[in-house]
């Protein structure tokens, strides 16, 4: 009887160690062996092998990932939007008169309709209330906080963790090849520096953003300080990308990672460069694991992360890699 | 006779090799052992090893240069504000209209004594028509261009073999262990990429300079490419290079470089952090191995480089070291 339960340990151990050295050689084990997984594959080893015709020296092996949609969930509002509103309530005691001035009275009655209506200019109303007035320093504290009590409306979990496990092992497979990992987002550049270090490993030299003015003064005690300042320097979305790619990284990507219309542009001046390119777009097509929306439809009138009909037919001319979260991913979060 | 010669070429060959081991063992061979050189290694000592007090992660050691007059030779005049003038007599001939306007009349009469009375405006007409209109890439071109064949005027040497070699040895000595070198310059960020990887081994994503807006846009053919326009995105000197420094890097700088008043900030800036820190200002007191100006006198109302009397009193008052390449420096260029 003992023999045989060490014998049944010794099976299992054994067993064990079999299926962590599968797990080990497996570089993308949330993804399934379908065609994104394998396309890949190819092209980090035909990039990073010395002597492929295709070989990419190291300091050119850049990959930029956008953020929401591609590494963390967007739905169904963006995370960055959510921190605003939850600021703006935070700070309205301080403001009596924001109960009767747009666009600070529809978001403290909490009309979800009239935010849906909110102009580019209701919106820097505000960004300027919520992301300027403070300290670089001291807006990354404020987001860390937020960020630490915040939870999604469906995952009931920090927005942090609500992050995609097959993008994560993607970044750190290309990482592990001498690729230098960069995120190209439409947010706010450091809104996303304020955790993309502990969540991705992407430190905040490889952080591409949308842009606000910093000035640089002197506080009462003669210390330096850099304040955020409510003027816009680059909106990194479209065509703002390849040129926030050109001021901050200085050389065109070898792969380029997006879900929406705001990656079009990136990924197009990614695969207009010579040599082997990999472009590839995540499709949201699982409303059971996370949300459909896009040309597969679902979440009509939707206007956070339009991946459109027409964004479809570009990537099948040009050769772009989409993923089905569906049928390509096996999970989609680590807390699955 | 024979036995000798073997003898004496074994001593030699002895001599060599120990030569060679103290070369190797010194990290600073340009430079002299005084004050600057022990400060250098002994912050690089305390911040680099693990279990010192003043230890700082590999991620966070960023150690941040001035290009002009810290990095390379600026005198008698900006290299950059050459290549200018250069560009605009290269294209007067495709503008005859030119020679009636300022400020390209003087600039093509060699008007030396008008050009040093140019205002801001007159150099922003200059760099419309020299640095932008053309694709990030084609200015890369022009640039690595000019730069192969554009001598200096007093060393009659190409401009990027007019770079002091201690600073070499400096920056090389960081990255060995473990440091980020940064360049922050006010000078043109895609101009100082179009050399920096090749002279300084600092790759365009760790330039930081001033920023022109660029735009995407489609060629003829469909092609996407990024147009240099004449818009100013940065300045990237004095209070702009610790913003430059926030927008490209997003970490504040260990160590800082620097030679001059439009330097005082970044210094001043990574002086306000806690912890270990190295901020270094180059003094230009060597008219014979290249240029004395600043507060050692010398070069009267030049606008190139200024380094105060103020500046040096703050030097003193905050601790910061100056290096005199008269006393502090056994070799300045490598052509020597």
């Amino acid at each position: 009887m003992k023999t045989k339960l060490v014998q049944l340990l010794l099976a299992w151990v054994l067993l064990l160690r079999v299926a962590c050295s599968v797990r080990a050689d497996d570089p993308l084990p949330s993804w399934n062996d379908t065609a994104p997984k394998k396309a890949i594959i190819a092209f980090v080893e035909k990039v990073a092998k010395e002597g492929s015709p295709d070989f990419v020296k190291p300091e050119e092996r850049i990959a930029t990932f956008d953020n929401d949609g591609t590494l963390w969930v967007e739905q169904p509002i963006y995370t960055q939007v959510t921190f605003a509103i939850d600021e703006v309530i935070a700070k309205a005691p301080q403001h009596p008169e924001w109960r009767e001035v747009e666009p600070f009275k529809s978001i403290l009655a909490h009309d979800r309709a009239a935010m849906l209506t909110f102009s580019i200019q209701d919106f820097e109303k505000v960004v300027a209330v919520t992301h300027s007035g403070m300290s670089v320093q001291q807006f990354l504290e404020i987001v860390k906080k937020w960020l630490a009590e915040a939870k999604h409306p469906r995952f009931k979990r920090p927005y942090t963790e609500c992050v995609y496990q097959p993008m994560l092992e993607l970044m750190q497979y290309l990482r592990a090849n001498g690729f230098k990992t960069y995120i190209v987002t439409g947010g706010g550049q450091e809104f996303v520096r304020a955790f993309a270090e502990k969540v991705y490993g992407v430190p905040p030299d490889k952080v591409v953003g949308s842009m606000g003015k910093v000035k640089y003064q002197y506080d009462k005690d003669g210390n330096p300080e850099l304040i955020k300042l409510p003027e816009v320097l680059l909106i990194d979305d479209k065509a703002g990308k390849p040129e926030g790619i050109n001021m901050v990284i200085g050389r065109r990507s070898v792969g380029a990672f997006g879900n929406s219309t705001g990656d079009q542009q990136m990924l197009e001046y990614t695969g207009a460069g010579t040599g082997a390119r990999l472009m590839m777009l995540v499709h949201h097509d699982d409303k059971d694991r996370e949300y459909t929306y896009g040309p597969a439809g679902g979440l009509e009138g939707t206007k956070v992360g339009s991946f459109s009909e027409s964004l479809m037919s570009e990537a099948r001319v040009r050769g772009w890699t989409v993923v089905s979260m569906r049928k390509d991913w096996k999970r989609v979060f680590a807390f699955e």
